[in-house]
This record gives structure tokens, C-alpha cells and sequence, in this order.
């Protein structure tokens, strides 16, 4: 039995019995003598790579994709028979620490100790004795309120990194209950948990549901010393209405790692909002524990047991 | 019994039955009418207002310091029969915070996003599909090997976060063991265990012993891609050493909150060198908990037990 290994990322995972990895050109159509592969894994792939698979792999049972969202293989005609696995889980770390990143980032007040820097100034405004919960700023996760929307596994794995540091952690997901710990509200409850928010962190999917989640009435419901973070989808922001709640000063600082469109084009006038972080979609893109999933996923295949993380088709 | 609360920050302790608290400017001699007092709560206080204190305070029992450091009080000339507890442990979420700000903004390139941000440029380089563990660089926790040196209330709080975001974390202190969960070497191994260190966070108290700690070897000692955090006391890094490792590519970066003097100068070349973030000693500076300690103590000095975090005379 054959698997493919896109060459967009280094892998060597532990076969089954039997089996035997070849690496394909990920942007590329299936090479003919790999038709008989049983096996895809998806990093990077090209739309033109994944119809080829779709079309000439007649054996195919099995697509692992190393990315959480699997729109573009789901999209690419698969017959019903082959199983799709998510690659949920492989992000957790990455994405928690980007979000944390730009958060801290945010709260230390780094950009600006930069700017100060940049002008050789010792500042004292941003050093020395200072109040831990200063009048109309949030400059520390110590009893900060913070809500995770979309709670899935970055969610859960952020989560406890946040309490540890002092916040106050809530998630929010499509049902409410307690997840890892953490109390959980239903989306439809978020506008009226809003005000009561000091740091809103957005990990949600783009779907039909979320497109626009955090809505220009979201944003105002906002405190306005709180702090967005972005490193779910751009296309869940009100990229507009965050643009004039940060110019107008009803919104505390924002970073964002998505944006919709990506590239943001250089005339978008969201690069110069004032307290704004953007980079460029970088939370993730390095799958952790490729290859266990792999292997995993392979030898559930070869016993016949149910894979891990397969996608509702 | 009277106890004198400096007017630096907001103090609300519960006092035990028969005590009564009085504010007082902590850069001020103590007024008269307050030279019975039985403690003081000593924060951002100048030389002066510990001399007067020592001096006229004839039934005074206890100093609570709300700093980890007492240096100061300690050669203020109080009477032997007064204790002295320092404020140990109420800077470990704020300084520990700062330094993971400081680490994850030098891993995660925010400074050089910022400056593709000014440009309106959404940074290939920065972004997209990228390797986990980049050839010559740290851009992780993921399996970074970080070693905290000074591995006191602040570095044990500080371990387990680095721990759930991936790292291995090593402290050293003055003896070897396990604290916390984590493996601790001494001090006069760490120069050996250097060149296996990808991120080395400075925790050191100033004192006599720890003077150029960092020294023009032990950088040296590092890969090249390491990174260095500084949130102890800027007298234990060989400051020249250091901004000539960052101008020679010999180290991965740095963030220092703390510096060799204070204010670092305007014209100290240090302000310009590459990869090296400065924020002026803004870490701590805001006792988390201070309320709950002098609570803890004044009702052991009312039982006649012993204090909490008695400092060493």
C-alpha cells in the first residue's frame, strides 16, 4: 500500500506493515505511477493536486489533512467511500502561542516601548510604580475577563495558559455547557456577555454561521478599554467598523493575524488604525505531531477502527 | 496598634482587632503624631522616609516590604528586634508575564511585523506555510530548550507556563534539585549547559555574587540563535558584551526590562543594537496580593508566630 507525503513539509511517519511513503510535488497533479496510492496527506495543496487526486486515485480510502479546515478537499470531489481526516489538534500550540503573542504584546504596551526605544527614551509612563488596574486600560491578564469564541482545541488548549497568568477564562461555541474546565456560553448569548469583556479572543471558522461574527453592534457592545485578538478567519470581523471603533477610540487595541482579504492590500486603510497589531497570517502554518496523526490514522485504517478527527462530509 | 500604609498604592488590608492603618507619603518623613505606629508597609519609599522611620519609630515591630528586594530597608538602620518581611512572591505574575511578552514578541518577529505593518506589506517572509524549527532560528516554545536562571517564586511561576506552550524549561539557582516539578542545576553549571540553550531568561537578583553573571562567555556559550530575557537586575548582564553579540550575529535577540543604569542613557549605543527589545523596568511595579500579606503577617505578629518571607538580617 502506498501513501503520498506532500513535499511542502518534512514528514517520517512510522508505517504499518505493508506500506511504503513517496513524496509528491504538493502543487502538482498525481504523477501516473502513483494512481494506486491508498493514502493522501494534504499540506499546501494546489486545487489542480487535489481534482488530479480526486480524479485518477481509484484505490484512495484514505485524505489526512494537516490543516483544521478542510473546505478545499471537501470542495475537490472525492468519491463518498474515501475517509477525510481534519488535521484538528496539530495547531493548538501554534495558534495559542501567536494569540498570546499579539495579546501580551498588546497589554505590555510593547509597540509603544518600541517607539520610545526607537527615540532612546527611557519612558516613565511605561515603566516604574504603576497602578495593576489602571483607569480605562487593561495592561495585564491578572483578573481579566477574557472570552474565547469558537472553543474547539486552540481554544482549550489557551485556555488554561490565560488562567494560569490570572485571567478570568470563558469560552463560547455553538452549545453551552463546561468544556475542559472552562465554562462555555452559546454563541447566542456573546452580544449580552460583551460589556462584561476586557479581552475578546476570536478563534472561530469561516462559515456561513460566523461570517461577520464580530459585527460593528459586537464591537460596540465592547468595554471600551477592551482588546480584540484575531487568529481565527478574517471574514468573521467587521474589518470597517473594527477600523472606526479603534480610530474613534471605543475599542482598547486590537491584533489581528487574519484579515479578509488576505493579503490585506497595501491601500487598506487598516494598516494605520491606531492600536493595531497585524501580521501576516503566521499563528499557525507548522502542523505539530504530522506524523503520529499519520501513523494513527494509518494503522486505524489497516485494523479497521474508526480514524481520528474525520470530517463531516 | 497603628499601622502606616504608604500612599504609593492602594491598600485596603484586614486588619486584626484593635489595629488601625494610616496613610502616609512614603517619600516624606513620617509626621510626628504617627511615631507610635507597630508597622510599615514600605513601597516606592524613599531613603528618608526609612531613616525617619528607623529612627523615630520606637514601638515599631514590623516592616512589610511589598518589594522582593529590601536592600534598602535593610540599611536603613532599624533596631534588630524589628522584622522584616519582604514582599516576595507578589511580583511573580506581573514579572513573569512581562518576560513571556517580551520572549513571545522576539519568537513570533512581532517587531519586524510591525515594520512590514508601517509599510502596508503583508509579509510573505513572515507568514503562510513555514518549517516548525527554521535552520539557525527560534521561532517556537515548541521544543525550545529554555534555562531560567534565578529560579525563585518568579521563575516557578513563570516554568509551567512555558511548559504548556511546549518548552523544555531547566532553572538554575545556588543549588541543584527539583523545585516545582522542574530539574535545577547550580549556578556553576550553567555555563556548561549553555551551548544547549535556546532561550536563557535572566531572573537574578543584584547582588555582589551575581554581578556580570552574564558575562562576555557565557554569550559566547550560546548558539547563535538563542535569545536572552532579562526581568532581573540590568547589573548582572556585561551590557558591551551583549549589544556587541547582537551588532555580530552572535546572538538570536534579547528583551531586556532591566539595565546598567537606570535610566540607560540616551546616548548608550545599546538603544540601537539589532533584535533587542528595551522596556524601562515595567515588569513588576504593582504588588498583586499585598492586602492578603500584610493581612497574613500583622495576625502573626498579633499570635506570635512566625512571619511570612522574614528577610535575612
Amino acid at each position: 500500500m502506498k501513501i503520498l507525503l506532500p513535499d511542502t513539509v518534512p514528514l517520517d511517519p512510522a508505517l504499518p506493515e505493508g506500506w511504503e511513503a513517496v513524496v509528491v510535488d504538493a502543487r502538482a497533479e498525481i504523477p501516473a505511477e502513483h494512481h494506486d496510492a491508498a493514502a493522501l496527506v494534504v499540506w499546501g495543496a494546489s486545487r489542480r493536486h487535489l481534482a488530479s487526486a480526486a480524479e485518477h486515485l481509484a484505490e484512495l480510502q484514505l485524505v489526512q489533512s494537516l490543516s483544521a479546515g478542510v473546505e478545499g478537499i471537501l470542495g475537490a470531489g472525492f468519491r463518498e467511500e474515501v475517509e477525510i481526516a481534519t488535521g484538528s489538534g496539530l495547531h493548538s500550540l501554534t495558534v495559542s502561542e501567536h494569540a498570546l503573542a499579539l495579546l501580551l504584546s498588546l497589554l505590555r504596551r510593547l509597540p509603544e516601548a518600541r517607539e520610545a526605544q526607537a527615540r532612546h527614551e527611557w519612558s516613565e509612563e511605561l515603566g516604574g510604580l504603576q497602578p495593576l488596574h489602571p483607569e480605562g486600560r487593561v495592561t495585564s491578564l491578572i483578573g481579566a475577563r477574557v472570552l474565547i469564541w469558537g472553543f474547539g482545541q486552540i481554544g482549550q488548549t489557551l485556555a488554561p495558559v490565560l488562567g494560569a497568568l490570572g485571567a478570568e477564562v470563558r469560552g463560547a461555541a455553538r452549545s453551552a455547557g463546561t468544556r475542559a474546565g472552562f465554562e462555555v456560553i452559546a454563541d447566542d448569548q456573546v452580544m449580552a456577555a460583551l460589556p462584561e469583556v476586557d479581552v475578546l479572543i476570536n478563534i472561530l471558522p469561516a462559515t456561513e454561521q460566523t461570517a461577520g461574527a464580530v459585527s460593528r453592534e459586537a464591537l460596540a457592545a465592547l468595554p471600551a478599554h477592551a482588546l480584540l485578538i484575531n487568529v481565527g478567519r478574517g471574514a468573521t470581523v467587521d474589518q470597517v467598523a473594527l477600523r472606526e471603533a479603534l480610530e474613534a477610540g471605543t475599542l482598547g487595541g486590537a491584533g489581528l493575524d487574519v484579515t479578509d482579504p488576505e493579503p490585506l492590500p497595501a491601500g487598506d486603510p487598516l494598516w494605520d488604525a491606531p492600536r493595531l497589531l497585524i501580521t501576516p497570517h503566521g499563528a499557525g502554518g507548522r502542523p505539530v505531531g504530522a506524523d503520529q496523526r499519520i501513523a494513527q490514522n494509518l494503522a486505524a485504517l489497516a485494523e479497521g477502527r474508526e480514524i481520528l478527527h474525520a470530517a463531516t462530509r
